[in-house]
C-alpha cells in the first residue's frame, strides 16, 4: 500500500495549486462565472503547462494516467467545478477521439493539443432524454457521403464558447435495443441550420449552458468517430475516467470550502469566542473534513483501479457520488457557518452555494450511480 | 383538541391563498426577485384585506391573534419566504409600537395601518454582532431633546424600500450586564448622517438588504419605543409572534417547493415511467411531506399557545427551527428531482434553492434556536 | 384550533401516568421482559379502570375516541413499548369483534372487557408473507359446519400468554385479486392440530413472539368474524385505530428515553462539567426533543382526523413512519449519551435499545408507510 | 500510489479470512457470545498463526506493521467485534511492553508470544472517570519495593479471562497537571485485595465487562511498565496502533454485516421480487456499501501513515469515527432489511445489533475523535 505522491505526482501537483494560486483563484473564478467567460488564459494555460496532452503517450508529450489526472483534477477543482470542468470537458472527448478515431482525427487532435485554441463539448441530453440518455432521439441520417442531422439537445455545456466542437451522440438507426444504433459525430456549432441557445442557470457559466437545435444540418461523414451505431461502446469507454476526473474535482472543491469556512470559523468572534470553537460547529466541521478525506481516498482508489486496467464501474460511481454529495453538505455547512456573509454575494460561499447543486446532478445523478453500485452488489433497482 | 380551522380562519385562508395565486404566484416572487422591486400591489394588497390591522384589537380593524397570523403567513409563504417577509418584517414592528409605544407613537401607527405606504425595517445585527446581538455597539449618546447616533449596521433587510422607517436597537448606555442599555429607536434613513448601502445576496431581493452607516444622527427624543435601556425586554416581547410568523412561511414555502417537485415528478418520465414512481424518489417526496406536516403542526403549536398567552420560548424555537431546516430540505430534494430544469434559473426551484438557506440564518440561527431549546430542559450548550 | 387536553383527557393522563409510574415502571417492565412474564397486574389493571372499554359506547363503559387511546397510549409507552402492546394488541381485535362481530360475538366481547381475563393476538404474517400480507396461504376449507385449517403462521404477537384468542388471517379461497378470499377466525390455541412455538426475539418478551403451525385445526363457523372473503376489508377496517394507538407508544417511549438520557447527562459530570452541557450532545437532545414534539403532534392529528370521521390513511401512515422512527433515534442519542452504562443491562436504556428496533419493524415497516404515504400523493412507489 | 496488497498482505488475509471462516465464522461467535466463553482456540489459533508475534521484530518471528495489523483486524471483525478484540486487547498492551518494558519484562513477553496462555487487560476507565481518563483517580502509593493500589475501576474489556493480567493505568503521585502523574502497572487479578465483578451487558460476552476492585493490593516495583508518572505518555505512545486495529475490525464487521443483509435482500421475496430489487433498499444498500469502502480506505491511510511514521493522530481517529460510525449504521440497516427475521435472536443480525453500539463509544467515543480532529485543525471544541 502507498497513499503518498511520487516526486512527479508532488510536482504536479504543485505546479497546479500554483497556477490555481495565481491564474484561478476562487475570488476569480467567481469573477469570470459572474461575467460568463470563459479566460483566454485558463485554456492557455492548461496546454502551455502540458494538462492537454497529459494522458496521451509519451511521444504525445503525455505519459500521465488516471492518477495524475485526479490530482491534477482536484487542484483545478480548487478553484471552482466550473473551472476543472473547462479541463475535463474537453479533454474526455479528446480521450474518446484517441481511442476511437481515424487516424486523420487522431492527427488533428494531436495538432491541437500544444494550443488552449481548441474546446471541444459534449451533447448528449435531450428535452425527454437525461438519466435515461439511451432514449435520446436526435437523428443522422444517411445520405451517402454526409448525415443529415435533426432534433434537439439540451444541457450542453460548454458550447458556445469559440473554437468548441459539438460532440454529439446521435441516433443513426433505430432498434428494438436502445443502446445500439447510437452514433457519435464531431459537429462544428457554426454549421448551417444548427442553433445554440443559452440556457441561464444558477452556475457553470464560465463554460456556459447551452440547448442545440439542429435542422437538417449536414455533417460529413468523416466527422464520425467510431464505428457506426456503436456510439454507446464509445460514450461507455471513457466514463471511468470521467467519473475519476469528476470526483477529483469535487473533492478539491469539497476542500476549498471548507477551508475558507474553517477559516472563517477561527475569524468570527460571537460570544467572546471564535465561532469555530463552539463544538457544535467544531464537529460538524470535522465530520466534514473526515467525510472530504474519504472522497479523496475513493477517488484515489478508482483512479489506481484505472491505472492498472482493473474493472472500476462499481469504484467509479462510489467516487462520483461521494464527492458529489460531499460538495453539496461542504457548501451546506459552509453557508450555515459563515450566515449572512456567505448569503452575501460578495463571499466565495455564495458562489459555493450556487454551483454545488449541479455536482449530484450532472454527469450522472446520485440515483444513476446508486443505481449502478446496487447493480454491482447484484441487485435489479429498477 | 382541534386541528381544524374555523370558519372565519378557513376564510382567511381561501382569501390569502387567492391572493397569493393572484397578484403573487411564485413565479411572479421570482421575477420581482430578479428585478429588485418591492412592489406597490403588495402592501396596498396587505393594507386593503386588512392584514396589517389583524392581529390588533377589534377597534382597530384587527381581531386576530397568532393563530390567524400563521395561517396567513403559510399562505404568503407559498409565494416564497421573501414575499411572506415583507408583511411579516413590517408587521412584528408594529406590534412592538403598539406594545410599547406612546400615545402620540400609537395614533401614529393606527394612521397608517390601513395605507400600503408605511413599512417598518428592523436594524439589530452589526459587522461583530451577529447571533450575539446583546453585543451591539451602534450608540445613541443623550443630547437632552435628542439622541446622536453613531455606529453601523448590517443585514438590515428592506432598510431602503421607499416609505420605510428604521426600527433600530442601539446601546444608550454601557454596562456590565451587557444585555441593559439596549435601547429602540425609530429612525427615518433620510435623516441627514445616515447612509445605506445594499449588499448583494443570493437572494431576498424583493426587500433589499442594507447596511447603515451612522454618523452623528440626530433622533430626537419622541422617536424612542419603550423606555431607555430596556431595548432587549422590547426586542424579547414579540419574540414569540415573529418566530410564529416565519415558522409559518417556511411551512408555506417548503408545501409549495414540494408541491413543484411533485408536480415535475409525476410528468416527467425517464425509462418508461414518471420519475416520480421511482422508488428512491417517491420514498423521498413521502418523508418530505412527513417532515413539513410536522413543522407545520410545530409552529400551529405555538401560535395556539401564544395565544392562550402560553410560555413558549421553547415550542416558538422549535418551530422555526424545524420549519427553516425543512425549506433547506425541500430545496436540496426538489433540486435533485427537477435536476438541469432546477439548475436552470427559468425554474421556480432555482429560486428556492438560493432563497431557502437564509432561513436557517436569519431570525435567528439554528444553532441559536438548538441552544434555547436546550436551556429550556436544563442544559447549559456553552 | 386546540393543543390542549380536555379536563377529562388530562384526567385519563394523570391516572394512566400514576398507573404506570406505580405498576410498570421501566425498572419493572425491563425485568417482566427479562423474565419473560405477562404479568397479571396489567391486564387487570387495565379492565379496573376501564380501559378495555375505553373505545366502546357508553353503555359498554366507554365513552372515549382516538383521542383518548393516543393518550393512554402514549402513558403507557412511557414503561416500554411491550407494555404498551399488552394493551393495544387486545384491544385492537376488540374493536374488529365489535365492529363485524355477530351478536353472540359482540356480547361474549362485552362479557369479557371488565375482567383481565381475556386477550387477543392478531395472526397474520406468515413465513413467505410478511409486508406482502396479502400473499397470506394458510387455508381454511370449509367442510359445513367448520373450518379446517392448515398452515404456518410466524410473528404472532401474545399467542402463547394464558387466555389468549388467535386472531387470525386465512385463505378461505383463491382468487385473481389477492385480496379476495381472506377471512378473519377467532381461535384457541389450545385446539388439536395447532402448535405454538416461541420465537427468541432481542425484546418483546413480555408478551412473546410465537410460531403458530396448524394441521387439520377444527374451526366452528360460528368463529368467522366478518363476512368470508372479506378479511382484507375487516383488517383495513382498524388499522388507523392502530396505527394511532402505536404512534402515541412510540411518542411515549420515546419521550421516556429522552428523559432518562436527559437525567443521566446533567448528573454524569467529565471535564469538569454535565456532560448536557457540551454542545454537540446538548444540541442533539433539542433535536431529539423536536422529534419528538413532532410525533406527539402527528399522532394527535390523525387521532383527531380519526375521531371526526375524517379519511386519514396519510396522516395515519405518517404518525406511525415518524414516531417509530423517532423511538429508534432516541434510543440511538441514549446509547451514546450514557455510554457504557448504557451498553450495561442493568440499565433501562439497554432494553430500549434492544426493543426500539421492532418499532419501524412491525405493524408495517417504515418502507411500506412510505409507500402508502407516496400513494397518497399521486405516486405508485413500486 | 497502491491499494492492492502485497503478495503477503495477501496471504495473511486468505489465511485469517480461513481462521475465521472454519473456526470463529459469525454463528460460532455468537454462540460463544451467548454461552459467554472465552474460547482456548482463538487464543491457540492466533498464536500458532504467529499472529500475536506479527508486529514485533523477524528475530520475535514478527516482521509485520499497522498495514498487515488492519487487514488482519478486518478479518477478525467479519467474525464479530468481539471476536477481534480477543486478539487487539492483547496486542496492544503486548507493544506496549515491548515498547516501554524492562529487559526482564520485554523477555517475559516473548517467551509467552507463541503460546496461546497469555492474555492482558487494560484496565482504565473509573467509575468518575470515562471520557476524561486524565480524571483517574486509583492510587498507588509507593511503598519502597512496592506499591499499594485502592480504587476502583470500570469497562475493564477481558478481566476475567483465565491467565489474564490487567494493565491499569493509575495515579502515582497528584499534579496540578493532571496527565502528569498517571502510571502503568502490570497487575495479576488474583492478588489478594483485588476483586473483580463482572459487569452484564448488551454483548462483547466472549471477552466479558468487568469491574475491579482493589483494597490495598500489593504490586511489587518490577511490574511498573515505562516511568513512574509517565503512564499518560505510554498510553499515548500506541493509541493510533489501537486505532488501526479497532477501525479494521469496524470494517469488517460492518461489511460481513452488508453481506449478510445483502445475501438475505436477494432471497427473501414480497410482491413477487426479491425485496433487495425494491429501489429505497438497493440504494440504502449501494450507500452503505460506499460508506464501508470509504472506512476501509481510511483505516488504511491511517495504518500506511503509521508504517511509514508520519504524524497520523488526526487519520487514526477519522478511521476510528467513521469505522465504528458505519457498523451501527450497518447494523441499522440490517435490521430493516431483514425485519423480524433480523429481531429473532437465532439471526446473527441480532447479534450485530446488540454489538455494535459499542463500537461508537468504547476506545473513545465518536465525540472524543470529533474533538480530536477538531483539534487538528486548528478548533478548540470545548
Amino acid at each position: 500500500m502507498e497513499f503518498g505522491l511520487t516526486d512527479e505526482q508532488a510536482a504536479l501537483q504543485r505546479v497546479a495549486r500554483e497556477f490555481v494560486s495565481d491564474v484561478a483563484p476562487p475570488k476569480q473564478a467567481k469573477e469570470w462565472d459572474e461575467q460568463g467567460v470563459f479566460p483566454a488564459e485558463l485554456a492557455h494555460g492548461f496546454a502551455e503547462l502540458g494538462w492537454y496532452a497529459l494522458p496521451f503517450p509519451e511521444s504525445w508529450g503525455g505519459g500521465g494516467g488516471p492518477i495524475e489526472l485526479a490530482i491534477l483534477a482536484e487542484e483545478l477543482g480548487r478553484s471552482s467545478l466550473d473551472v476543472a470542468m473547462t479541463y475535463i470537458g474537453t479533454l474526455i472527448p479528446s480521450l474518446t477521439i484517441f481511442e476511437w478515431g481515424s487516424e486523420s482525427q487522431r492527427k488533428a487532435l494531436r495538432a491541437r493539443l500544444d494550443s488552449g485554441e481548441f474546446r471541444y463539448a459534449v451533447s448528449m441530453s435531450e428535452p425527454d432524454s437525461g438519466s435515461d440518455s439511451a432514449s435520446l432521439r436526435t437523428s443522422a441520417k444517411d445520405m451517402g457521403d454526409h448525415y443529415l442531422v435533426n432534433g434537439q439537445k439540451m444541457w450542453c455545456t460548454g458550447a458556445g464558447v469559440p473554437g468548441t466542437q459539438l460532440v454529439m451522440y446521435v441516433r443513426t438507426s433505430v432498434h428494438e435495443r436502445r443502446h445500439s444504433g447510437i452514433s457519435l459525430l464531431l459537429i462544428d456549432p457554426r454549421t448551417e441550420g444548427l442553433e445554440l441557445r443559452q440556457t441561464s442557470t444558477l452556475a457553470r457559466h464560465i463554460l456556459g449552458t447551452y440547448e442545440v437545435y439542429l435542422q437538417d444540418v449536414v455533417v460529413p461523414k468523416d466527422r464520425l468517430i467510431g464505428p457506426e451505431g456503436e456510439g454507446w461502446k464509445v460514450m461507455l469507454s471513457n466514463l471511468e475516467t470521467e467519473r475519476v476526473l469528476m470526483s477529483g474535482a469535487y473533492v478539491g472543491v469539497a476542500q476549498a470550502t471548507l477551508d475558507d469556512m474553517l477559516s472563517y470559523a477561527q475569524d468570527r468572534k460571537q460570544f467572546g469566542r471564535p465561532i469555530g470553537n463552539f463544538q457544535a460547529l467544531a464537529h460538524a466541521l470535522a465530520d466534514l473534513q473526515t467525510e472530504i478525506d474519504a472522497a479523496r481516498l475513493l477517488a484515489h482508489r478508482a483512479a489506481w483501479m484505472l491505472s492498472k486496467g482493473l474493472p472500476c464501474a462499481r469504484e467509479g460511481a462510489m467516487a462520483k457520488l461521494k464527492g458529489s454529495e460531499t460538495y453539496v453538505q461542504a457548501a451546506r455547512l459552509g453557508m450555515q457557518v459563515m450566515a449572512g456573509h456567505g448569503f452575501a454575494t460578495e463571499s466565495v460561499m455564495s458562489y459555493r452555494w450556487r454551483e454545488s447543486i449541479v455536482a449530484p446532478i450532472s454527469g450522472g445523478t446520485s440515483q444513476i450511480q446508486r443505481n449502478g453500485i446496487a447493480r454491482s452488489m447484484g441487485l435489479k433497482p429498477y
